[in-house]
């Protein structure tokens, strides 16, 4: 297998460039074929590399950026403001052929606003997506729009089915199941925008579109691609992420009230931390942007070290399926 | 404390009758003050009511009804084609004044559609929206439109603000903190509608408007009443649940691999079963239809005898609360 290179924008995310540098670290041990350019403030990042060893830090280079992006930024600054920004560079690498990926942890917002300027969407594609694996009851699910498109017209709908039929093929699901989120599995159920997606997608080749599905039947595994607007999939996948930090915190307290239940819970909470760990989707997988010229990947703000090595593992297989390539094929086929 | 006079659907529900006329029983003989209408198909009802004692079925009443709408009937088909089914009978009782509240465990869509039609909304709401209680990290949020309204506009969303506000104080909240539901909590977050609803509650005297919200944020107790469209309130609810029960499912699964976890499990499922039971929100609380001339609580049709009689209590709470005569008084001073 040939080289993959890949752009990582050390500066963004809550846990700053050193969680960043530990996971580059970790992912170029764990793949010999994987080279990493680290795009931040020199001598930050100089500093936190000079710690591994030689052999450690073989193949990562570090590329300087002055500026940094905040969390909180509005993306039109961070568009025209931030001409050296880490994110903008680690992008123009990917434009420039000098990687074949990005990954951020930063400013959701403004990573989407330069990646659409410095990338392009792909020919057919309006406004890119962001995707992420769910875990459901008998696997995970592709969601999208995860809050890049907070209002999409049924055409958008149509194009995230078909990106995320794509993106799913690539992580390995033979004929993926496609699905519209909707408040029932009945024709006449929801707005007009899901029900005009829906007669596109009983209309369009080649892709398996089963229809409605629920909230629950998202969990219940009933589809491999489900597609809602960046609105109500940024509100599930947060609420979810609420909802099982509550059920762990509760359970947590369960085991700690009274000698018996502490007894208990010390046999009991490793079990149960190894199931905590597969409900953090978000935290655990990357989100990709969907739709544009070049692989964006898009690491949890709040993620750790594991978190942001997920994300550069999604990366590097979309590198590795040539994902934007089998897009593009699939949609020049599909909407023209 | 007066009399309590509550309408039954009784052949609502996935259940059946016999759940229904259960939970009543057991809230009659919890109660004294409550007297209750079962509406349905006599023969049937006074067969399943004959098994319990004179004293059990004392203050309960029969009504005969031939109809019954089926769980997936078209609310139109429910509207006009059946004049006689125990949903309407139920409403109309209290339209007539002969109960004080409705409850049924029957299709959603119908009751919305019959209990317009036949009790009318209050002056100044277009749509009556679905309101039920959300277990959160401190304590419970009422969340709504809970699927009634699919497509809201900011004064709607306004509209259910202040309802909601006014049903949260009915269950005991002093001062709710009101918020919006979005993507973020910065102003300039959101689609149109939800901005404008913004400024719409920021201007509104009296209530506790504290601003955006996001799903995590709902979980973790920022709020008392969370707004937001039917859509996004459905799909929410739904994969809350569906989640909830996938992390159940996940936690008997482990602790049923090998023999250390069994006995693990065998201390701790007792515990959890605590935990889930606190997190089945939809199941075990009744949800309110606000803005009617009238009490009418919607039993999640998947709910058991338990779930049934938390409906029954939610409608007791709302006529000792005269809470649609609260939300009428509300209304006209903020609205007119």
């Amino acid at each position: 297998m040939s080289a993959q290179i890949i752009a990582i924008d050390a500066m963004g995310g809550d846990f700053g460039p050193r969680s960043i540098v530990q996971a580059s670290i970790a992912c170029l041990s764990a793949t010999p074929s994987l080279h990493l350019t680290l795009v931040g403030q020199s001598s930050l990042l100089e500093d936190l590399v000079s710690g591994f060893s030689a052999a450690d830090r073989a193949r990562l280079q570090i590329l300087g950026a002055a500026e940094v992006i905040g969390m909180d930024e509005r993306p039109s600054q961070a568009l025209r403001g931030k001409p050296d920004s880490s994110m903008r560079v680690a992008l123009e690498l990917v434009r420039d052929g000098k990687a074949q990926a990005c990954v951020s942890a930063g400013n959701t917002g403004a990573l989407m606003a330069l990646s659409r300027a410095v990338l392009k969407t792909l020919p057919g594609i309006d406004r890119p997506a962001m995707v992420a694996a769910i875990p459901t009851r008998t696997g995970y699910c592709q969601l999208l729009d995860l809050g890049a498109n907070v209002d999409c017209t049924a055409e958008q709908l149509y194009q995230f089915a078909v990106m995320g039929s794509v993106a799913a093929q690539a992580l390995g699901v033979q004929r993926p199941r496609v699905a519209l989120l909707n408040v029932g599995t009945e024709d006449i159920k929801g707005n007009q925008q899901v029900r005009l997606a829906a007669n596109l997608l009983q209309g369009a080749r080649g892709l398996n579109y089963v229809g409605f599905i629920e909230g629950d039947g998202l969990y219940r595994g009933a589809a491999d691609v489900v597609v809602c607007d960046g609105f109500v999939g940024n509100i599930l996948l947060k609420s979810s992420e609420g909802l099982a930090t509550m059920v762990a915190q509760r359970i947590e307290q369960t085991f700690r009230r009274g000698l018996l239940s502490r007894l208990a819970g010390a046999v009991a909470m490793p079990l149960l931390k190894r199931v905590q760990a597969d409900l953090a989707p978000a935290r655990h997988n990357g989100a990709s942007f969907l739709g544009l010229q070049g692989i964006v990947v898009k690491s949890h703000g709040a993620a750790g070290v594991e978190g942001f090595q997920s994300a550069i593992q999604r990366a590097l297989i979309e590198i590795q399926e040539n994902l934007p390539g089998r897009l593009h094929g699939r949609l020049e086929d599909l909407l023209k």
